[in-house]
């Protein structure tokens, strides 16, 4: 883990991605193994309009965000990357007009592979579950090439 | 189903929903069982800045939305809804910046459960594959109560 | 909620299932909110004979049943019916030649759709995760039709 | 690719795997990129036994299998090994008690990650689909270790 790249990680997602930018994602918490991120609510993220309700994909696009954060935490280069493998998420009840909080935790952690767990919240209501496979991308790893020969066979 | 219905869905789909407006999103292909979507490249959905790749989140945004279109096609009611139980994704190439094609395709078909299957693509080449359960809620059924006692128990 | 099934339905899962039966699960743990079933190593049940390792399958068979066991809880009659609509296993670890316990718990319960989140243990270390959704398919509901009109479209 | 290890994979997964052997499962067809197995109907298989429908989590079983398999043909050792990172299962009907068929086949291949796409399928109608995501940790990699640090963090 790169020591003191705490802030670094926060000002990059938060200032350099522009699908976080686009948000107003925040991390409000960052830790080695937990990550609290909060989105405002905007309305063009609404997916159903007859009740105001936040579009579902955008609630799966900050946990995505959150397992990539987290991840972010373990890299050894600047230059690793961490790729979503598979993303999976569970709906519990529509996202009022409101901000939403989504935290996330590592469950398996590996040189190459990362599995974290996430959970999103509106006033301390769980309001959707999800889980994220992550491929690490290590730049510096001596006699090692990225795992990138990914073709349909 | 709703008869002559595919040009209203079409136009609440691509002009009332905020989220798929601020995407431009666009019916290409509306019938009983085949949704394709496009969506333009912008720079507020980039996720990997070092790269210019889209953010995989507005991958499984526009996987949800597919779903969410061809469930339309067989409300029975313009008061029906659908809601999204579980979306999952898997990622299989990062998303260049040129615009996205998103198909999909219905699998399992009951009055109260519907299961799709989306495939998104770059030039023909596919660039993820995704699932989505959906939960009709028909607020025309006789005797019949929408399913929303959602509750952790 | 059928008062006072308890025992008919721990009985119903240990000794009329043949799988569980096979399998020889145990129910340890039945309240309205949280099962966990216990299941004895067996040769049989080896997925990596280097290693003498369960084969993963079979934690999946045992999630999968643990959801539908805590939704038995819930019906309300003896012909109330639970088909699984999904299934989705995390693997964290091989499961050694020893006994597995995995627990359930209900995360989104309504009349017709219950999802569950299960864990999976071996002397109280996490090996695998799931979620499971299910189906219910109530017998006495009026003027309501089960939702068994599956057909790929 | 081992040369000529098609008669080695099939006979090992048959015959040394004790769960696949339990289960009667057969490789009907072992190509590089498509593999198809058959399992007859054996009733302590039966998860309904009302209706005498198997167990769901057996086909989660030979679906998990099937990716195996399929991983095993791209071993470059016979000390390689492939273990399950996730699976997922959709289940479109119930499996009557006659032998069902598993297809499995890549959709994303690198050194170290796996992803399968698996149909069941009963008499040719489609019962039931999956996806898994497997780990090759290959042992006669140079200058690389197994990514077998899997801890909680």
């Amino acid at each position: 883990m790169l020591e003191n790249n705490t802030e670094l990680i926060k000002m990059a997602f938060e200032e350099s991605i522009p699908m976080h930018k686009f948000l107003g994602l925040k991390i409000e918490i960052l830790e080695k193994n937990f990550v609290r991120v909060s989105v405002p609510f905007r309305n063009e993220l609404v997916g159903d309009f007859r009740n105001n309700i936040w579009h579902g994909g955008v609630i799966a696009t900050v946990m995505d965000s959150v397992g990539g954060v987290i991840g972010a935490l373990h890299f050894t280069s600047l230059e690793d990357k961490i790729s979503t493998i598979d993303l999976r998420v569970d709906y519990l009840r529509g996202a009022e007009p409101q901000a939403i909080m989504v935290e996330g935790k590592i469950i398996r952690f590996g040189n190459r592979i990362l599995v974290a767990r996430m959970k999103a919240f509106q006033n301390d209501q769980l309001i959707a579950e999800g889980k994220g496979v992550y491929n690490f991308v290590r730049k510096n790893a001596i006699g090692e090439e990225a795992d990138d020969d990914i073709s349909e066979v």
